[in-house]
């Protein structure tokens, strides 16, 4: 018997058993203060009336996060995305390129780059980091490059330096996307102010939850001066370089992100306790492991979430197993899958260009529910779920194929 | 003696006077419900856990707008310019032309056309409508245009029909800027289904007060769907036409939208008594008068906007009276000013040919506070103000001009 009452494979969801879960178990973050906390914050807001025009949370808001990230400027803004819109178009400078991009990583990112007048070109990734590896990159520097945008991912900010070097031997804008690195080390420096500018988000579903919002971290001050124009919309008078976006963080995000900021440490030893129990329950499973994070005293890591490596050796595939445990009321997906050069994210006409880690890469892998409103308790039961998984393996597999679900 | 205490030009804050309002009143709506009633519906979106994506007080905003613009869709996004840019590309179909619009309106919209990778192609206005002018507009059209784009004022929403039929003549897309055109008609009908796709925002400065937002109204359904997919930037696994965003509107900016719509009777109400007010107190001032409604009984306003027309017989220039009655407290700007085509939102390069009516329009008004933050007993003040200036003008002007203000 595993879960709460599973002895057959009778009793799987799919299959016409209960749920093991009632309500899904999410794969966001989704860390939120006390709501009295938040409403009495509201409150004041209304009462100060400066509510969507740089009010005073937003700009206490942008002062605690330089602090966080020892870094000159935080830029509040409305999502992350219309940051890396507005850093890809600056850097281009009305020029229409391309963009150095890993085809491993979040499927918006072709979009954005899009958005700003560019192609993305899409590079591999490193085998280990599952972050833009500089060889790829160097090779797919051309006349055309406008910039490389580099993504930090949850397990490694990546080769840092590496892409520093080459960006400065081609004299070319570095951006980073750290979404999903709020609080990571590089050879123990916080993240924050690598490259030209790195761009992260207070949605609901990341470590610092505004519910929705974003920041762009720099120490450079002339860039920051432009991109609190172009997100404000205000010239005050003098030319803007490029268009301007209506892209301001209002109060009722900056009072949420707040309240996110101040309870990083809480929120992230959650996760760490988490991902312990992960650890120890996805360790007794066969053909199963966890993504790990750095193995490495120097460096901080924020535990943000728990990826499972699916090994060839299990009797399921990703996609039958992925199946298989939503039904239970487990939310995951496939992550950073399919590969985007392979994916419908592709731009129309563009030249695909095999690579190989990132195909390999994008195939392995599914996002466990994390966050706060998963259990360790529920943790344990997903373990014991994956077990008898793999236990009944090719019966279970048998039956999904009878199903059409392979 | 004005306002207070005001008996000599001495006593004009510019001049070293105190100040007629402690307060600056403001120029937008800025209409607000009962704040617990908005805290309220805020805990129960924190119970449902669902506050970003495509929540129930969303989807029951976009049910409500619709029947309100008598419309088959209303799509909620995180603000109106993005949903301007979404549309815009749109209907560029992956070619970068140019997009006719009037030189007379907001500045923003040169900034959004151009993120949608377009030119905008300024036209001029009618004189009496201040809206995009058909004459204007079909000589602007050639082989590049890939939209037309008209602004729907406050004051009248122009000539729709004859916009439609060069629309229709040319084959190309038209879409209405109707921000300032929440609850008004056109030949008796809401504005919301008119053209390919009308425009709406939810920033508290405007009708509806979302803190921000907006909406796109269409009848077109395919439209719709293709929008929600850009908006959302989720493919559900086939290619999209062109580029998604980030543009969700969340469950904090649709509470206070909803609320909003719910009492949208009383704040047009509260507008039109304000206007009222205005049309008395400012009626006995020469040489300045009100940009007006349609006074026509078949068609409906929202009086969102006090706009004053300063005559060429006043004593003071435009500047002049704008430096003076701001430091007495009056939050108030120039209007639509100055004209796109010869403002710093002009692109670089665009090649500006002269806009007899917008130029002439730009030069001539103010815009007077407005919305609930503002009684109409300020109003008489306001009044009494500018009857005080009129009476002192040509002192004042002298004095001014010492100061350097011209």
């Amino acid at each position: 018997m595993i879960g709460s009452d599973k002895s057959s494979i009778h009793d799987l969801a799919l299959f016409g058993g209960a749920r093991l879960f009632d309500t899904p178990r999410p794969i966001g973050q989704l860390a939120a203060p006390d709501v009295e906390d938040y409403l009495a914050l509201v409150r004041e807001a209304f009462k100060s009336g400066q509510l969507s025009a740089h009010g005073p949370l937003e700009q206490q808001l942008e002062a605690e996060l330089s602090v966080y990230h020892g870094v000159r400027h935080c830029i509040a803004l409305a999502n992350a995305g219309l940051g890396l819109m507005m850093l890809v178009k600056h850097f281009a400078q009305e020029r229409q390129g391309e963009v150095i991009m890993p085809a491993f990583t979040f499927r918006g990112l072709p979009h954005f780059v899009q958005w700003a007048g560019q192609m993305p070109r899409f590079c591999d990734v490193d085998r280990h980091s599952h972050t833009l590896d500089p060889v790829s990159a160097k090779r797919a520097i051309n006349d055309r490059t406008t910039s490389i945008m580099s993504v930090c991912n949850f397990n490694s900010p990546g080769d840092i330096d590496g892409l520093c070097q080459l960006a400065d031997e081609h004299n070319l804008p570095l951006i980073f996307d750290s979404v999903y690195a709020v609080g990571c080390t590089y050879r123990g420096k916080k993240l924050g102010g690598f490259g030209a500018a790195e761009v992260y988000s207070l949605h609901a579903t990341k470590l610092l939850n505004g519910f929705e919002g974003g920041y762009i971290a720099t120490d450079n001050d002339e860039l920051a001066d432009i991109l609190r124009r172009l997100r404000d919309g205000t010239s005050n008078g003098t030319s803007l370089p490029e268009p301007a976006l209506n892209a301001r963080l209002n109060e009722l995000h900056a009072a949420m992100g707040l309240l996110s900021l101040r309870r990083i440490d809480t929120i992230i030893a959650g996760n760490r306790k988490r991902f312990d129990s992960y650890l120890r329950s996805i360790g007794r499973v066969p053909s199963l492991s966890l993504v790990t994070y750095p193995d490495d005293t120097r460096e901080e890591s924020n535990y943000e979430m728990a990826v499972l490596d699916i090994d060839k050796s299990f009797p399921l595939s990703r996609n039958q197993l992925m199946n298989l445990v939503r039904a239970e009321g487990l939310a995951i997906s496939a992550y950073y899958s399919p590969a985007l050069h392979l994916s419908e994210h592709c731009p129309i006409g563009y030249k695909v260009e095999p690579l190989p880690t990132t195909e390999c890469l994008a195939g392995r892998y599914l996002q466990l529910p994390v966050g706060e409103l998963v259990s360790t308790s529920d943790i344990d039961q997903i373990g014991e779920l994956l077990g008898f998984v793999y236990e009944h393996g090719s019966a279970i597999s048998e039956r999904l194929c009878e199903q059409g679900i392979k």
